[in-house]
């Protein structure tokens, strides 16, 4: 169509998509499209705007490599993961709830017995982890496979180092739960911190006024043949971000409490004359 | 806010951009996530196809450099950039409209006298243009820059041969209008074009199975104080791509009639005996 205005060129855009075989490629380009153009039509975008934008994601887009992808950490601070992770696991009451993935998660993390510490020199205070899985009915779920890792008490996690590979991995490992459904290791506290600010989501941030941080937690995904994957987060109940997590991540199936001991028994039978925390989380699963 | 769903996530993203000190960063940011959310709602967009979505977004920012602006292309065929241009340049009626300045312009073109052969041996049938610079009441308007650059015969401008510089410039100069407004000047008939399709942008024309083509046409900026500067093409009246413009720039009011003479007399006096082609166009500017 010849003499297109603000206004008609919307329908003959999303025309241009009746040829496309694949009707689903074609409903997302075309809503994709009506939206675009709403946008811009409603905010009266201007042109130097519009190039802002340009350069903007095109920074995005350069910033990412092997180890840094800058365009989920957009989609993460925009709050469309979690909505899209929200709307695809929308789960029966009782059962925990999805959280964004991230980013630092790594295949391959080493599989360890029960008991063992995962933080290999890790900085941060000693941590008991008990984690339980369970399914609605309150059954213990065993040989369900359990993937964890998390931050050291400054907020940094392993691949974060120059060159790192996974034989230098700490606090990351694979635990299979027991016949009670439950999987026990040591570890440190993990620490909220902010998410990698050096890139143009950082200014983006920065440009907003809005904090970068993320509260502390462990990250916990557990698989079992039946059961409906559940990646999720164990948040350290009272954390000050827990309130503005700066991805949108918290949900209140997913808080769990880091009690503080001064010294004394641990879970395991031990004896600690240093402070130290237990964790006891329960994650119930539920059915795929 | 903890707690978040699908239906509540929107309001607390938007929330967060509350202590922004830039109230149209914020009123752009706000617009965005607001329509960046509804297309995953209405869409049920799956963790697949957003996965799919950032790995896309990833390649069209790491296609560009210093020549090569993917993100402008994929804005180009989404009809954003006439959108924007269009909504930006309402002009009143009899005035020249505005169209997508493209990635071909290049500064620093040569600057040469009226009739100079800008072609320097590209390819193609000669063309004589006449380009009449006008005001909304016929007056012409002198001393005016015009900008202009094309693509040969075979669709292809003089940058995108390997290591171009602008010494080896070809279709492309800058004029000055004389006292009737008008700039003359040879070069050859602009033909029609794909635009670049080897990288992720033409991955997704291929996928919607729409034709990357553009009808041929002449680029001009006009640019004088005191005047709405002019950025436009003259498109070749019958190209049979005028109705399917890929990056849907195509206006009524920049047609040109390029008119073929078998051999004769030229507009300037010169006899042909090959044929050739002339266009005479008139621009008309509005008052900034």
């Amino acid at each position: 169509m010849i003499d297109l205005n603000e206004h008609t060129i919307t329908a003959e855009v999303v025309r241009r998509w009746d040829g496309c075989a694949d009707p689903r490629f074609r409903e997302l380009m075309t809503a994709l499209i009506r939206h675009l153009h709403d946008f811009a039509r409603e905010t009266k975008l201007t042109e130097a705007e519009w190039m802002a934008g340009i350069k903007f994601l095109t920074a995005v887009g350069q910033k990412c490599d092997d180890l840094r992808q800058e365009f989920i950490l957009l989609s993460d601070t925009l709050g469309l993961s979690q909505l899209v992770v929200a709307r695809n696991h929308s789960r029966p009451p009782g059962a925990t709830e999805q959280t964004v993935f991230g980013p630092f998660w790594v295949a391959g993390a080493p599989r360890l017995p029960h008991g063992a510490d995962i933080a290999n020199g890790a900085t941060g205070e000693p941590c008991h982890f008990s984690l339980t899985v369970n399914d609605l009915d309150g059954r213990p779920v065993p040989e369900a496979v359990a993937d964890v890792w998390h931050a050291d008490s400054a907020g940094g996690y392993d691949v974060q180092a120059p060159d790192w590979t996974m034989d230098q991995a700490k606090m990351r490992a694979v635990f299979e739960t027991d016949a009670a459904g439950t999987v026990r290791f040591w570890s440190v506290v993990p620490a909220s911190y902010p998410v990698p600010t050096d890139g143009p989501v950082g200014d983006m941030l920065r440009a907003s006024n809005r904090p970068p941080m993320r509260p502390g937690h462990l990250h916990v995904m557990v698989q079992k043949p039946g059961y409906d994957t559940l990646i999720t987060h164990v948040f350290v109940n009272g954390d000050r971000y827990l309130d503005s997590d700066a991805v949108f991540g918290v949900r209140k199936s997913c808080i769990g409490d880091y009690v503080r001991h001064e010294t004394g028994r641990a879970p395991d039978g031990r004896t600690l004359d240093r402070p130290f925390y237990t964790l006891d989380a329960t994650l119930t699963l539920a059915r795929a």
